[in-house]
């Protein structure tokens, strides 16, 4: 089986054509400057192909179009017929409470994505382009809508209800929605096969530019640090993670923003770039720490700090806690920060072991024998998390 | 020694007249609608005495000369002479990082109170109208100003500072700062006690009308709930506590609010009441629950959890935890929100003992001699601290 896994951005689309059952990747690559000019960069991994081509696109068509012949192309594709392609996966981001699970595309799913836009107003509308592309090129061709949100719904309402007026809950549907959700996902139901069972309590911990935390019993989400959007939870590259709202009005009132504006500075200008002064990249972070540079520390000593305070909080939450899993780029690659978080968490019997903890993108116990919570680096893979749930929603 | 402690609103003032060294109250009461109109209510405990007299108050010195007037009164007084009284505490919303401890009233300290206006702008005009009609009415008393924020500023910073541009903390002073820092000291100290040492891990719930939670390290605050604002933390009972800011942006946006109008929906609209639709004052929301209201019980479910996800995340900060102490209106009165909120926290040997946790505004220790936390209620007296603080100053 081949599935095209798709996610689109405002002026890009990311794409993988890959085997949802052995995970192999056929071609992978990337349309940028949609709308501008329009970049393609395509790549074989099995022949070390690698093609970047100006190519251009005025829309998200253009660029799927695009995606297509390099696929089809003699020297540098994959594929001798579209027809080889089983169905389309779409990476959704905001599925409101519209959407508890993956979702076949069809207009009534379009019609419920676009009530949606409201919730991902920059997101939702990238994402229905890269559908309606697809539809354009590829008429007749299953696709399947995949929502960042969706693993978070069985949230209980004590979790995603905000203590604000009831009317913003049911006429605006303002609640903590969790995004993610896909690789949360993804690795919750592998540290379910390391565990030998489905019944048990665990912390996923989603480290990257973007971060967030989920709190799982027995495979299904309880709570988790992003809410209504992306920005909420512990600092991330650029944004702020949680902060008194109250900084809002400040700015807006100091410095003549609209609230608009302040929000673009908490997702974009905060962060642990804000505190360091120097990079959103953690691996230059512990570059200038290591050189001394106080403010890379102090990002570096915060960001441990408030995962580590999550996962007490979830720890709480589920009362009591088997398993924590550290995915994503810095979860897979940061030791230091892995050990940084669970330096906290001697109190409940959390002990990493520091050579298995020197791991860097491969799954690996890194808890000692005698840890009273099993420590993982569980490898996420969201694409093809996609591509499975495409494949079976397409075979149903 | 007789000390007078202040609490000024901007249209209110309290005042407690009290013995600092066994906390005695010779008479108590409340001056409103200041600038309105004016109403002293007045009582002395001893006699039995009540009295309540409409009284012109068009500013702050109408009402403390009125509260002198009454002190001085031959029946409802308790004083012969304004020389009793050795001097005035005054209760002072936001020290800012200008302060650290509590401090002697001279024209340096106004103006520092005056500097933190931005970070205080409701509370310290009224504060500061509060210390100068008590410097005209009775010039040459020794004053002392308490700061709500003083306690908290032991926090190390990876706790106080926000992952925001770091300009926005070196020109206007953006972090958390806390409040209810007189209350948590008061509790702090009365757990040493307690404990019979300096040196243990405590999470001190403040929980009433305003709620927040210090994370307490040797008697040294180490975090604490609320933020730059007393919005920040826990659901109150009409203030939401932590959400996704961009619920300030949705609702700016919708409904064409300002900032400022959304910042007091999230302040004076939200909370238990909010949720409950009902009322934010507990008593209500458990009657409520009790005839089956669900979102009485949704409200009471959420106000619960999100305390015990902060014991957890305290509890991460300091890795480990030797005292849980509950105080203030909820904290000392409410047996069921004490109780649901260590319901989460057996995972770390947690064990209320359920007849002892029916006390009520009383000092009890609520665990079982085999808890690994003692859990205990604190009453909490912030005007006896405030008291105590403005006589050890004025004796050095």
């Amino acid at each position: 089986m081949k599935i095209l896994v798709i996610n689109a951005g405002s002026s890009s689309l990311k794409y993988q054509l890959m085997n949802p059952d052995t995970g192999d990747v056929f071609a992978k690559g990337l349309c940028e400057r949609i709308s501008i000019d329009g970049r393609l960069t395509h790549k074989v991994p099995d022949k070390d192909i690698k093609v970047v081509r100006e190519i251009p696109m005025p829309t998200h068509s253009e660029a799927i179009q695009a995606v297509l012949e390099i696929l089809l192309d003699p020297v540098n594709g994959v594929l001798s017929s579209i027809d080889e392609i089983d169905a389309v996966g779409h990476r959704v981001l905001h599925g409101g409470m519209e959407f508890v699970d993956s979702c076949i595309i069809d207009e009534d799913c379009k019609a419920a994505i676009r009530r949606c836009i409201p919730l991902g107003p920059l997101h939702n509308p990238a994402n229905l382009m890269g559908i309606e592309a697809c539809e354009a090129v590829m008429p007749g061709k299953p696709q399947v809508a995949v929502f960042d949100t969706a693993f978070h719904m069985t949230m209980p309402p004590k979790a995603y209800r905000y203590a604000i007026p009831t009317k913003y809950y049911e006429e605006d549907s303002l609640r903590r929605y969790g995004f993610h959700g896909t690789s949360h996902k993804f690795v919750a139901r592998r540290a379910a096969e390391l565990m030998g069972k489905k019944e048990f309590k665990m912390v996923n911990c989603h480290l990257g530019n973007g971060s967030s935390m989920a709190a799982i019993l027995d495979g299904k989400c309880q709570d988790t640090t992003m809410g209504l959007s992306p920005l909420a939870g512990v600092p991330m590259g650029t944004r702020s993670g949680d902060i008194d709202p109250c900084v809002v009005q400040f700015v807006c009132n100091k410095y003549g923003m609209t609230v608009d504006q302040a929000l673009n500075m908490l997702n974009k200008e905060s962060g642990v770039k804000a505190i360091s002064g120097v990079s959103s990249d953690f691996r230059d972070l512990e570059d200038g720490a290591a050189q001394g540079n106080e403010n890379c520390k102090l990002a570096l000593e915060k960001f441990a700090y408030e995962c580590a305070k999550y996962v007490g909080a979830y720890t709480a939450a589920l009362n009591g806690l088997d398993m924590l899993t550290f995915t994503a780029g810095v979860g897979e690659n940061g030791p230091l920060t892995r050990a940084a978080i669970c330096n906290y968490l001697s109190f409940m019997g959390v002990k990493l072991d520091p050579e298995a903890n020197k791991v860097r993108g491969k799954e690996c116990l890194i808890s000692t024998p005698d840890s009273a919570v099993q420590v993982w680096v569980i490898p996420t893979n969201e694409e093809l998390m996609i591509a499975q749930d495409t494949a079976a929603l397409c075979e149903k």
